[in-house]
């Protein structure tokens, strides 16, 4: 019941990803051998999804200690690394972990530095798995029997180091046998909805449907959603959380009509040191990627575009935020606080 | 100040159609010589826009009577166009109206009744431009000095037999020196604005940006967008308005953000007949408009879609109704009524 791709592999200091940048048209891979690789991957979108970002970061962080034996050349790297992207919180927090154990290890032999670098990657690539498995079952649990998931943008194995966050809970509650089906919004610009999650939908032979991002407003009114489950890129210690563009828009519309929103995420993804959405950077991507598709021209030359491409969903709009140590529920900033004193939710 | 393009025109018993569905990438004609051809150019989407439709209907049923002397045949090429679409009721009424110039000289010879039809064709094109011209300058008025509006779809000259309805207002605002600008939703899945309206806000030099359908949630929670102008499809008697899909989940942001919300259309889109939203047929397209762009695939072969063409929004979340009439404000219901009777507004 587990992939039959791998989003990232690293194997002999080097960091074979997915390209998805291209999928499902082709399934071609690309080599990581440098962190000048993995920068460009990271922000080209070869690989993609925040948790996904992190640990194809922390190989980054590892392949630039292995090209830069000197202190300072290696925290530019690191430097370099963490600016690939700006919304996503796990990028930098990878990097902090990285860079913890490199100080907590600077003292060792050079070769049992390198060790424990790579040892650390590995292990959050590990630990994504497993969390990822552990929300899944916490999250399948707010899925009724027979409902209907409307999901946003890409949550599945191919965003994180394997499974999924919304998508995994997704994929739990369909091999649980609850008779689920999904609809998929396409999710403009770079369409990860009709390229990666109809891709991972279909190999896991879930029923669903892909839709034009804009009509899930209808599907809402209709009733023919029961709940929503998407991922988040970045969640403020109030819980407001800046995810992929169009999450924004689909809050608003099910807090109109009283549908069940829920963001699943890692605690990874929580920036308690943001106080509210507004802080979070948010990226604006290259025209391109609004005027052409794969290559080909959909709007005439020159003209200007506006391409933000996530949006934060403000707390008030969730109805809670499924997380690897339980479910947060309002008030989302009491609940924060408590998990990070790491207290029970 | 008026196009340098022409979207329809009748010369020689054929319609020569600009091809909207390759703009801007390519400036090509379609021509049609049988009511045939004119219904495959509506079905295909060669000419779009509830006006052009009218309009091209128009000149559909006039080549139906030059290739059917016979009764039975014209009414069953008639009743054929009718079908090539189902939400704009302009078709129709368009339709209809020639049938009514048709029953009404069908004792004239047959020279006369086609010149009579063809007159009546020239007048509904004729019509709908002054129609535009008169809507806009109304519309004009809602629009304040340096408005930012946001707009969905296309509803430009290309939507109509010239000028414009939606786009019209928002031209007429701009040649008025109001110092507007614009932005357009690019409209999934067929790009209408990203393909259209940005070429014809090009052509007219009107300051403005393309955004991704889902941006525009952003923009209007942030206070950029002082009001939103689109056109429709069909209007019911209560005012509801079936419209291109994603202006519905426009409207619930806009009310939920306060942000003022017309719809700008000629009175001949009032559907008098339909109590409300509910009973407007909404057609389904092919799946391949979502899984495909300009026949590049962006979705896995085999996937499922859901493809509605428009969707409905309830006239609870429209601030107007901007006609060549004047603009209909709520009680919409009464008002609607009211120019039935042939009240004024």
């Amino acid at each position: 019941m587990d992939e039959s791709f791998a989003t990232l592999i690293f194997k002999d200091d080097t960091l074979t990803l997915i390209d998805q940048r291209i999928l499902p048209a082709e399934v071609s891979y690309v080599t990581c051998k440098t962190f000048e690789d993995v920068e460009f991957a990271i922000r080209d979108m070869i690989v993609r999804g925040a948790p996904a970002i992190g640990s194809a970061a922390a190989y980054g962080v590892y392949l630039a200690a292995l090209q830069c034996p000197d202190d300072a050349d290696f925290k530019k790297a690191c430097k370099f690394l963490s600016l690939a992207r700006p919304t996503a919180v796990n990028l930098g927090w990878a990097i902090n972990r990285m860079l913890a154990t490199y100080e907590h290890n600077i003292k060792q032999p050079r070769a049992e530095l390198l060790n424990l670098l790579l040892a650390e990657a590995d292990s959050i690539r590990e630990e994504d798995i497993k969390t990822n498995k552990l929300m899944s079952r916490i999250g399948a649990a707010v899925v009724p029997q027979k409902a209907t998931i409307l999901t946003h943008c890409n949550t599945g194995a191919l965003a994180t180091a394997g499974w999924g966050t919304a998508l995994g809970v997704i994929k739990t509650a369909f091999y649980d046998k609850k008779d689920i089906f999904v609809y998929a919004d396409e999710t403009r610009p770079r369409f990860q909805g009709a390229r990666l999650t109809a891709w991972e939908l279909m190999e896991a032979k879930i029923p669903s449907k892909l839709i034009p991002d804009s009509a899930a407003a209808t599907l809402i009114r209709d009733g023919k959603i029961d709940l929503v489950l998407l991922g988040g890129d970045r969640v403020a210690a109030n819980g407001d959380v800046a995810n992929k563009l169009g999450t924004f828009a689909l809050s608003v519309i099910c807090k109109a009509y009283g549908i069940p929103f829920y963001s699943v995420v890692p605690v990874s993804t929580i920036d308690f040191s943001i106080p509210d959405g507004s802080a979070i950077p948010i990226e604006e991507r290259d025209a391109e990627e609004v005027t052409h598709v794969q290559g080909v021209q959909v709007a005439p030359k020159g003209m200007d575009v506006y391409n933000p491409a996530f949006d934060v969903t403000p707390h008030q709009n969730l109805t809670g935020i499924i997380t690897e140590k339980g479910i947060i529920y309002p008030p989302f900033k009491e609940n924060i606080e408590r998990l990070e004193r790491g207290e029970t939710l």
